[in-house]
């Protein structure tokens, strides 16, 4: 394999990129000019220098010199709402929650779904062990809500059925409030078109 | 114009067809035996006939003589909770309702919705009247919640304002609940991918 | 079944349409005046005989008083030239070709295509006898060429290795010229995008 | 901006990617290993040696020690015919043409296109002046045809004329037969959805 077909490769497991489009990438590299591709080699390898995963909610984020550097911005913001709890699969997840403007607590991101078939042992390669710690220190200060944010989805119910299972070992008391997020009709909905879940839970949730 | 082109012209006007599909189906026609181009047409002209618009909800129904005459199987359903009745702007939402299983009262058509950048009086073609008629009458008898079931847009929004305000004029003193299908996330939903606004719906519904 | 779902199932096999559209359209006739209903319905009634069957083409037109009453338009135009025929599956083909503005030969209908994989005896539904009988006929009045105008896919390919075949057994002096639609790249393609056969062809076609 | 978001810069301008994706590129470089991360920045960095630019057809390619270090594979092949040359906007584009397997000839890349309405000098960021040297020193050597194979588009159609008339100046007497990728019917093509224009091609170049 020439160092071409290499970088092809390594393309071709960027997510949602497939062959073609691996192999272009390579070609749009070579149209760089020298300075530019020595930033952006510089800036691939000192990516994961640069970025911190934040020590309390686990999203990558870009430590400045007059921040913690162990705590990303939402988690070492005094104003936000310690006692609750958005439990996320991953970190772009946190800004499409943040892009509606309406919730003002806390995040926790674990690092993915455990897929609905598998083999693999549930939450093998998630951050349970984390989570877990952080539920259980934060439950000592005034945790009162865990809310799940996964795709309505095999996968991401499936996810939502574990993470509940742990929270139960750990809260004994069963003081915990524990919620997922709203289902019904999303924007532009029509109802001729909605699933027969959907307008259930439509329904249900009607206010 | 043929009477061939008189014909592709009404299938034009057929929802969602083109001119090239409006050919097709004239095409089709004339690939069709002799007799069954005689039920069609047979059963185009009899369709207002053996079909009616129920006198309560104005959904079309094919009436059976066993059946009462002037209104619809659901309407004529003792079974079926007489104190809540949802709105929708056409009989399909109808269906698409009744296959989540989960409703058990009544149903009223409005026959459209009042497009939110119009020039014409709201409710001009729809059956506000026969609303205002049906509102009052049931309210005598045990109404408790009235569901606007409007699809969301800003014509769906709309027409759920200008209801409510109908609503208001007859309900003086305002003992009825008024509620809208729930808003959150659809099935197949992923956060990454949902709007703001629908965020924010999934984040005030949770549970 | 109800009258209306009679209708529905109808709608049901107009060529492209689903069981939601169906809907769509019987409740769309019960939104028409009378009048339209009644004029939709004879127009359907009346179409098989305001239209005829093109004797020599087979494609269907309206008949003004004018015309006569047994030739299509392009069949009965003295201007087109009779040495070449194109034969194509069905009526919407020839439109699709005229739009090209530079054939001013005439056409043959065949009625359809033969699928690749069918039990069926290859043209058992097809217009094959007229077409024997057509081809029969012109050979002895200068016909030079005839012209292939199958989709490109198996069944269209299909249908022209059979078409050839009749061909060859009635034209036992093979004078005719026997060509297809030319294949290469089509308006809008790039190369990057475009199969290995469509550039096969356009290499061989290149001109 | 951070080292992050500079990274995500230099993602978003590669062919075809939003800034969702870009993201999405970061955060699956963070999830590599340190050695991978280390090997996809040093490919990156030495693409620009590890691959020459043919210095007869300009495209990129990945030099082996037992070749030729200034000839792709395809020029320094003695058994391909050097009389035929195709002149192509990208290397991605001589792919698509060696996969259909019926051209032995050489080619050229010219590095893009000229846009229609462009007020950018024709030409100017395409390698003329290679193509210009080329072809008159492949002139003294039996070149007896270049086939142009650009895009079916506004685009594709301009650069073909304007390295037409740039062919014209060299070969003062004519001799070069000059061809296009032929147009037609491409593999799947329904008459009934062809375009005017590409009918009318697949008329001309039936066969």
């Amino acid at each position: 394999m020439t160092p071409l077909d290499k970088l092809i490769a390594y393309f071709e497991k960027f997510p949602g990129i497939g062959g073609r489009q691996a192999r272009r990438f390579a070609f749009h590299i070579l149209t760089l000019k020298k300075e530019q591709v020595a930033e952006l080699a510089e800036l691939i390898t000192s990516l994961p220098e640069s970025v911190s995963e934040c020590s309390d909610c686990h999203r990558f984020f870009s430590p400045s010199y007059k921040q913690s550097n162990t705590r990303c911005s939402i988690c070492a913001d005094e104003a936000r709402d310690r006692n609750k709890l958005i439990v996320v699969a991953r970190d772009t997840d946190i800004q499409a929650i943040e892009r509606s403007g309406v919730y003002d607590g806390l995040y926790f991101v674990l690092g993915g779904t455990i897929p609905l078939l598998s083999a693999v042992e549930p939450g093998a390669k998630l951050r349970t062990g984390a989570f877990r710690a952080l539920i259980a220190e934060r439950l000592t200060h005034g945790l009162s809500e865990v809310i799940f944010a996964f795709a309505i989805n095999p996968d991401g119910e499936n996810t939502g059925r574990y993470i509940d299972t742990v929270l139960r070992e750990i809260d004994g008391s069963s003081t915990l409030k524990v919620s997922t997020l709203g289902r019904g009709l999303s924007t532009g909905s029509e109802l001729e078109y909605a699933d027969a879940e959907t307008i259930k839970n439509a329904l249900r949730n009607r206010n």
